[in-house]
């Protein structure tokens, strides 16, 4: 495969883009496809359909949430094992070779060429489409506000986790704040900030990547993916969700 | 012109890709063209020849620095009249109808449209590109400390700048403090921190964008440009400032 159709292949796919709310969503994790030339990194079928290789629902929710907030999505078009694009390059888990307790035999001994390829392949074009996106909002005096949507798995390490709803913050906590705020006055959602991870985990790289830069408000959204599963389920988290939002950035714009 | 041929042309420059030193050079001013389809905005030519079109010396600077230094240099296609590269699309000084006495014919009254086609064709590629070479150093492994290169003119609205070297930080004032004690220490420029200008003034948004997101040491650099006005003075300037980066890395490296 020529870098020429890699770059083609796995550039972000963006929905809604003329979309006017001024949330910008991104879904990182949003794929299990695990595409030629890496294939499934030697990986059952039940581990490519597992949290291990994608947030299972978050692409759901995120254009379930799309369509009650009238807001564009950027999303990514290849499973997070091939490269985690909420990582950087110079991070090992970026393209981990070992996840929870799964094993990735493709991610194992990987030289400095390979991570090269595929950071090229899938990190850059993700980025730079994403960064093309705010930059034509900015150029165009769009307020933007950047919220990433993720899921995460009810039992991790054998530990089952009680909360449903987690918001993460990096350097500008003030929209992952109000959000905590109005879900815990308009929902009966188990929700927490910072959790189940936080930005000490180093899971807040898009965050860090495209807002702090130009000062845009931002945010992560965790959802237990067990509360995702089903169209159904899609739905009425989107329907709690949506108000949510909506409630946060009213609460920044008086505050 | 079509988008893609504007595309095409306006991407960053790249000299010494595989240079094996930690620093990365950028110097976002480095050029007072002024390519179709805007042309030369309705200046004259003294002034697309002056400082308020380019920072005159600063590419060749860092031409002599790039070669003492091992470094990698990303530098400009257009002159900062047409897009200033060192800012967001969200900034009205980013296509600035006027700079210090001189009014930009050519930036006046805008369209969003207008600006967004700047952008896209301007910003967007130099910014890319720049961040294209930051990924393939961290995917490889290499060391990487950006530092922009700058030159500022000695007379600004009628009063003399005494500063012939200024050295300017963002949040992270690490390798700005090293390479001030440095300059002091080596060399009889008269050296200060976050002179003529400072972060507050917006100027640092190439190393808010680029660096600070991957936890890179970073500088920009400003030169008084009468100082790098011939060849001659460049190589000067260059065998002074090259040693006093070198400590600084050192001085980083030991802290």
């Amino acid at each position: 495969m020529s870098l020429q159709s890699t770059q083609t292949d796995f550039v972000a796919r963006v929905e809604n883009r003329d979309a006017a709310g001024a949330i910008l969503l991104v879904c990182e994790h949003a794929s299990n496809a695990f595409p030629a030339p890496w294939g499934c990194l030697g990986l059952t079928d039940t581990q490519t359909r597992a949290h291990v290789a994608w947030d299972p629902g978050a692409l759901d929710l995120s254009r379930a949430l799309a369509t009650r907030l009238d807001a564009a999505l950027v999303h990514a078009p290849a499973s997070r094992l091939i490269y985690d694009l909420n990582r950087g390059p110079d991070r090992a888990d970026a393209m981990a070779a070992r996840s929870e307790v799964h094993d990735i035999p493709g991610n194992k001994g990987l030289t400095a060429q390979d991570r090269l390829h595929r950071a090229e392949a899938l990190y850059l074009p993700f980025h730079t489409g994403l960064h093309a996106e705010i930059v034509r909002r900015l150029a165009l005096g769009q307020a933007t506000v950047l919220v990433t949507v993720h899921s995460f798995t009810p039992v991790y390490h054998g530990q089952p986790r009680a909360v449903e709803f987690g918001v993460i913050h990096d350097a500008d906590a003030r929209l992952a704040w109000a959000i905590v705020a109005a879900a815990q006055a308009m929902t009966g959602l188990a929700c927490a900030l910072n959790e189940p991870y936080s930005a000490a985990d180093g899971v807040t790289h898009t965050l860090r990547l495209q807002a702090t830069p130009y000062g845009l408000a931002n945010a992560m959204l965790e959802i237990r993916n067990d509360l995702i599963a089903t169209p159904q389920q899609v739905e009425v988290m989107a329907s709690q969700l949506a108000p949510v939002l909506q409630k946060a950035l009213a609460t920044m714009a008086e505050g």
